[in-house]
């Protein structure tokens, strides 16, 4: 096995939040897993995400989750760091995932807070210093509160920014004056705190405003495309962000916001990425897959 | 090991949603928790709920959760059901964790909607079918919209009490119009599906109404108070009711409104059953317990 | 003009939020108002409550609220108290038309929490003390989070419930601790403060817990139901209770629970209105009435 | 009285939602809102907004938004567009208001959906056309779901953009991926249809994707900054963006984050308005202003 991947300080660019590749309920699709790694790889993402929310994580058994990250480690062989997720509402299970994404490899872990119990400022910070002591590799926070009902607010961040073991955070809450508030306040860490963004739709403006990055699920599909226009956003190149731009969002509004639930995003990603001949559209309980009326409107 | 007790059809009285003693957070306080069980049977309850909301279960990890299993159905040794909660957002692990508690001589399952995804009706049906046909035991849905943020409604509860596997509801929503929408729409039902309302503050108008009982936390502490609120509303003695409901009130007033948290009622629950010498209140991870000050504020 | 009927200390029984009566969107039907108001008389209800939001009072103009007033107050004739809503995100037009109810012999006002801006718990005792200092007619509070997103906390109650003017409390949250929290904070007052409870559904427990009544939209249709299960609650007469309950159930099942909105349970009732020959079904805008095909579900 | 200045198509910078002077709860600060208004027009915001969240409009007596309508257009002079919140729940009072607008010679009219009933997408799509016909002037949509509750999706604004006499949206939601789902779908139109960001910290992003302009609460203290920070977007002049924007997130971390509640943005607006000696920071019920201690807090 060849030596682990540093994530670079700071961590820049464009991850990829890899959807899971299933054969049936039970078993990975481990050529869909390759082809859909390599496709990320060559399309120039700067690391992959596995178990995150694209990934439906929550969904996986235990014994999946460790098949997923042994094979993806594998597929991906130290050519670009390897993120998982390892949110859990058990801290114990949380840390054990960690140390397994550890001996195989993997560059850092991303966390959820802990998504069931309501949680005020102080059990939160708690929460988080409390894995991060614990944890063999170095944490992204990760801010999901239409998912998790929880929001890592910018001054909890900024709290959390100075433990040594915090290194970034991917924020998803779609939520501007937030995420500006978080540029704002990490601006003295930024060359050691990663600020990324999550939806697809911000990434640009969230580079152009001084952030890291995005962790851009449309990547799975047109990874060149979102490489690009982190690009164009670093460079300040702004007629080649807006044309970029006006990409991502003939593919969110074609493929994201087809369906009526708080996962028809991925709904339409899976089913774009099984038109693309990338994996089958098959998806985990309690998630339904588009019926076949609602695919045939997705154009790739 | 002793033969399983089955649950009785329909199943009626007072559920404890036992709380989890522990030593430390990877220890269950055997003591307290032998201490704990006999104290809920001498007080007269007709089941113990392990691994629900007040018993911490999505803070615990899977190795303790199978030691809380074991050893309860072991002190309990089937002199009352046993109640196991198996609520997980990925259904294999759900399944997992019924089919332990089937070969530890369990009577009966417990399962929330999964709570990560937003589900749409149909996926929150599909998802309890696919459940209950794989399950060992027979299901109890769990209705907890402020922790789960799904709420079960009562035509969808009507469709899936269809199923021959699923045999009641916990219904924890606290919400008077939809409880009573519950009981008119499962009355024809009622002898073979039981409705048991969450809140302690409405044990007494849930039986009244026609409901089978409660799952109180609060008979952790007090289980004779609430058996006999059950047998007073069972019989429409109202003036016994109210007076037993006043001790609850003040119960819930004095002990459960303190915090400022979703989480309070148990950490005050917890603080309140130290005071007792029931067991510690140590707390697992994402909580902590109330400070001394707020401590010594509770009377019992 | 007759003189104004005080409202008894406490006020007991029920309350019928009436619906508003149309020709069209400017233009108050008399004669079905009339009508109305002597089918709600003879069912034997115990108050009229005006510009409630049964009697969509957000849409009327301020015009249209006066005409509503002085009709009302003038075909009541003081046969049974007059109760005014007098609801607005101002202050100052919520005083005035306390003024002008006062002017026509109106008995009492009640009034939400403004409903725009947050407020702490402090802004919302002051607003409240503020308006009743202030206020010709004693004063009722309001409380209707679905509508208002403002929860009116049982401790919040239990201090304005020592303003001399502020004389009880329609609580249509629905959430049964949380009122049966009020009716336990507030037994020292309970004869000299009034705790109605909102939804149909909840009508007999409130008032088997000690309530003093409800505010049930579904007494414009059938008041004599409505009066008949209050009596019954009074006595403890479960028996009758449960077979009344039925007929509420049947009613909120058949009327209220076929839309998708917040407002379903109103235009259900206009169109049952509508169908007993009571009024039309016009709504003001932003409501549509149900399409015929829905109002051809409802039967009375 | 002068000619009404006509908006511009399309209506392009930095409009401001003025707050409102007052020396009592019942009367207009003339003097300080004499000050405000040349303060703005010397500061070059391309029109002034009253009667919106920030000029505490649902807390105004119709008397009282009367006179500042009058008296904002007199002291303006037609030096710039005057802009008129006419949100109501009431469709009728919104409609007697902007005639009073049109009357006085302010530009164009501003309305939120109607905020206390849940609205379908038709009833809300037919409300906004019923207003929209009625009006002597032009509709700009005002998106504010944390104030109202109702979100006005994007496709809904797609729908409504084909009035002739609806003119534009204010999106306040802070939402990135809605509003750039916006402009996506508005590209179209847009020389005729104008799409302006409310929250200060996203003008800059929301002008550099291509949206025409923000309504800013800050420029009611900071004019220029937020016209030179609108200029320097508009000019893709990152350096200059960078830097100004570090100043309205100094502003926006120092005076709107302050207190607990929604409305905290504008009492620390207020208060920074009273210690830069432009108009005191009295508000109006149901909102206070800062205590001495927040207060001391401000630097300006």
């Amino acid at each position: 096995m060849s030596k682990r991947i540093e994530i670079p300080t700071p961590y820049r660019g464009v991850i990829t939040p890899m959807v899971t590749p299933l054969l049936d309920e039970e078993t990975i699709d481990t050529a869909g897993l390759t082809r859909l790694v390599n496709h990320l790889i060559e399309g120039g993402v700067h690391g992959i995400f596995v178990l995150g929310t694209s990934g439906e994580a929550p969904s996986l058994s235990y014994k999946l989750k460790h098949e997923l990250i042994e094979r993806t480690c594998d597929i991906v062989h130290q050519r670009i760091p390897v993120l998982v997720g390892i949110s859990d509402s058990s801290l114990a299970e949380s840390i054990s995932l960690a140390k397994f994404s550890e001996k195989n490899n993997a560059s850092t872990v991303v966390a959820t807070p802990p998504f069931y119990f309501g949680l005020n400022r102080q059990e939160l910070i708690r929460y988080y210093q409390k894995l991060a002591d614990q944890l063999p590799l170095p944490l992204f926070l990760y801010n999901l509160p239409a998912q998790t009902k929880v929001m890592i607010e910018a001054s909890t961040v900024q709290t959390l920014a100075s433990h040594p073991n915090i290194i970034g955070i991917k924020d998803s809450s779609g939520n501007a004056p937030h995420f500006n508030t978080l540029l704002h306040l990490l601006q003295e860490q930024k060359e050691t705190f990663s600020v990324f963004a999550g939806p697809d739709e911000m990434l640009s403006t969230a580079v152009l405003m001084g952030g890291h990055g995005g962790v851009n699920s449309g990547s799975n599909l047109y990874p060149k495309l979102f490489v690009e226009l982190y690009h164009a956003s670093v460079n300040g190149d702004m007629n080649r962000v807006l044309s970029l731009q006006k990409e991502v969002m003939q593919m969110s509004v074609g493929i994201y916001q087809l369906g009526d639930t708080g996962a028809s995003f991925l709904k339409g990603l899976k089913a774009a990425m099984s038109v693309a001949g990338l994996c089958d559209d098959l998806m985990l309980s309690p998630l339904m897959p588009f019926e076949s009326e609602k695919k045939s409107v997705i154009k790739i």
